[in-house]
């Protein structure tokens, strides 16, 4: 199966995402001995609108662990000297003359998705706009349960936090109803809840799910806490607040088996006496970040 | 020949120019092939006083092509962060012990020369001041033409635009003026026409020119439509400006096998529907710009 | 021996410190012949919190003439676009399993010891805080002296400038009573005079120093000129800082085969009339930091 561009996490039917897991371990396994050399001659372009070295240095890094060159910019905006704000797609035009792949985290909705129409090399979206898409994020979330669980069919999941924006948690949810026998528990102030698109999504795909208010009543139950942040200026009743926050006494309710996922970064919603817990992945998760962009990558490129 | 700096279109001969040509004919070959490794012990320091990814991006990529490696900075009055702007010749000699080569965006006309008079490592001028140089511009747009043509002798070329300030109208004009038989137009309105120096020079040098502030008068004879940006607030009649515009009437109007150059950023001056036409071959000229910057990469460091 | 991070210049003992110029010297060796690729499969995390090309770039040469890769950032404190200022561990945690090794520089003092804390890939520290350790520099100032001298004992050496906040001279001060017979002239305005913390040091470790508010007076009995910086504004009798400047006079002074060092960048208090003379040794000290950088790479990398 070949990826042209990689713009949303709906593009991954459940053949390719099983595909992009054996990539993604293949991956690992090649870092472990030091990394490759194989794409020594390919040239990455990390086209930031806004910056957000945190996802620029793990596609970088996966660049640079399969061998490759990297030329990067958090100030795309300024791309030229002359013209503030030139078009993007003159920027893509141009860049893809001279590079082997372009990483754009763009400021609008579907800034990534304007890129992979005028591009003749493939365009990787690292985020784009307030309400859009990061499909990576997406697909190494849901990589960290599988490498776990081995597979994702039956999963019961808790996702918190401020979910109606919440970008990775809806992307996630999207990604989770391609699969069978899966519930899931929405953990949420009721005022920002997950919205209703995402809830009829579930409903056409049969999926079952809950709206929750309080961590402590489905902790006990899932394979899987998947935590975000809440900003406090968005709750009514901030009081309210500690119900969503992972601490030492959620640890004591959750399975031994379970785990606990957060995409960072992170705030107080989850307490760092919490990080020396067998159970917390999160950096894990991080980690594993640098071999879903590897695998990307590889398959962008069309190679076994 | 050895160029030991480049630092203005000035230092080009015509024998320098072809030897330039026929190593970025190479360089094409070379990228389409996979690049070269053959420089991978060479770093480069992109030493940017302002921002301007594109030309960056573009020196850049053809580090990474050669098999170099490269060190990049976009705000280079912060170079220390104890004496803002510390003196340009004690960056570049610190520079110098470090790097293979420098390619240096200066604010002020006259910076890269500095930098070249104290560096023992080659320097190359990416763009000085506002009325200063920016040679490797100049030099891929005509290498362009030359590309298409196979000569430059004989040339019948529109450079249309704010001419007065143009860097690269003005370097295009002066690096044309080597060659024989060359006819150019320069289409602009009349109070921002090409400046009285350039034309001393092409009277010097027996150049045909002439002065249209049209460009329907001219677009029917000639080889080459030059295009650059006019700031609409710099003329007087702003509806004059609909005469200096590409598009489709333009094209209908053009020879089958002229060409249409723009350095980009575009603004109005070219309208989009132009860029499905063969004789658009604005994203190209960029793409070559990667060619040219190789190829005097490997000429300033004196390798065959 | 094994160094596992560096953060301060105290963690240098001599025979660590002889370890370091040797490699260093072999370091040389290996830059004059073209570089290496052995560490072809590292990639370093360059991570500054306020943006200081000048050492940025040091060690971004350093790794790339050892073959590696590296991934930049001077604006870490937007490390993500979420959360202003996330906490450092967390960020160096998601960093340390990505990279092969991080160099930081940290606004506040103490933060690559925090970092180091975290991290399971070595941690260099490029400067912390104002009062903070800067320990790479320190170390090519020493190798400096040490290359040009074959020994540092016996030395003697007048560090001159605005020593109360000096990092520079402080942690050369404190490198050096490390070593026998050393000779000490701390030549500063009264009011910003070397702090008593240091010559309580030097007391300890029965080290001669004196204080002195004149260049003039010691610059001919000295091996090495050590110059910082004076802010005009620290000192109450601006007239007398023309007593702290070293120019052609005081090149006649200086014995012929002493040194002048100064940790760049400089203002008015090294002429530039003295670059040309054969002492003057400040450039040679900056491609220094080069070579000691790469052995420093090396060293936490624990290779031979």
């Amino acid at each position: 199966m070949r990826l042209q561009h990689v713009v949303e996490s709906q593009q991954f039917t459940v053949p390719l995402l099983m595909e992009l897991f054996q990539r993604t371990r293949r991956m690992e396994r090649i870092v472990a001995r030091g990394g490759t050399e194989d794409y020594h001659h390919k040239v990455m372009a990390t086209l930031f609108y806004s910056p957000s070295t945190r996802t620029r240095f793990s596609f970088e890094a996966a660049m640079y662990r399969l061998g490759g060159k990297v030329m990067s910019t958090e100030q795309a905006r300024m791309f030229s000297s002359e013209v503030e704000g030139e078009q993007l797609e003159d920027t893509i035009r141009i860049l893809a003359g001279i590079t082997d792949v372009i990483v754009i985290r763009h400021n609008e909705t579907g800034g990534a998705e304007r890129a992979a129409q005028v591009s003749r090399v493939p365009v990787i979206n690292a985020g784009d706009g307030q309400g859009g898409q990061h499909p990576s994020q997406a697909l190494l979330d849901l990589y960290t349960i599988y490498r776990e669980r081995r597979s994702l069919d039956g999963l019961t999941i808790a996702i918190i936090g401020e979910l109606d924006g919440g970008r990775t948690a809806r992307s996630l949810a999207y990604l989770l109803s391609k699969f069978e026998r899966v519930k899931i528990f929405f953990v949420s102030p009721p005022e920002v809840q997950m919205k209703q698109d995402i809830l009829d999504h579930l409903d056409e795909h049969d999926v079952w799910y809950a709206l929750e208010s309080n961590v402590d009543r489905v902790v006990g139950e899932v394979d899987v806490v998947y935590q975000t942040r809440i900003r406090p200026e968005r709750v009514a009743d901030r009081r309210s607040l500690g119900g969503f926050t992972i601490d030492s006494s959620v640890l004591r309710a959750m399975k031994p088996d379970a785990m606990i996922l957060h995409p960072l970064p992170r705030t107080v919603e989850l307490d760092r006496t919490v990080d020396g817990d067998p159970r917390a992945l999160y950096f894990r998760q991080a980690e594993n970040g640098l071999y879903v962009r590897m695998a990307l990558l590889t398959m962008v490129w069309g190679d076994d």
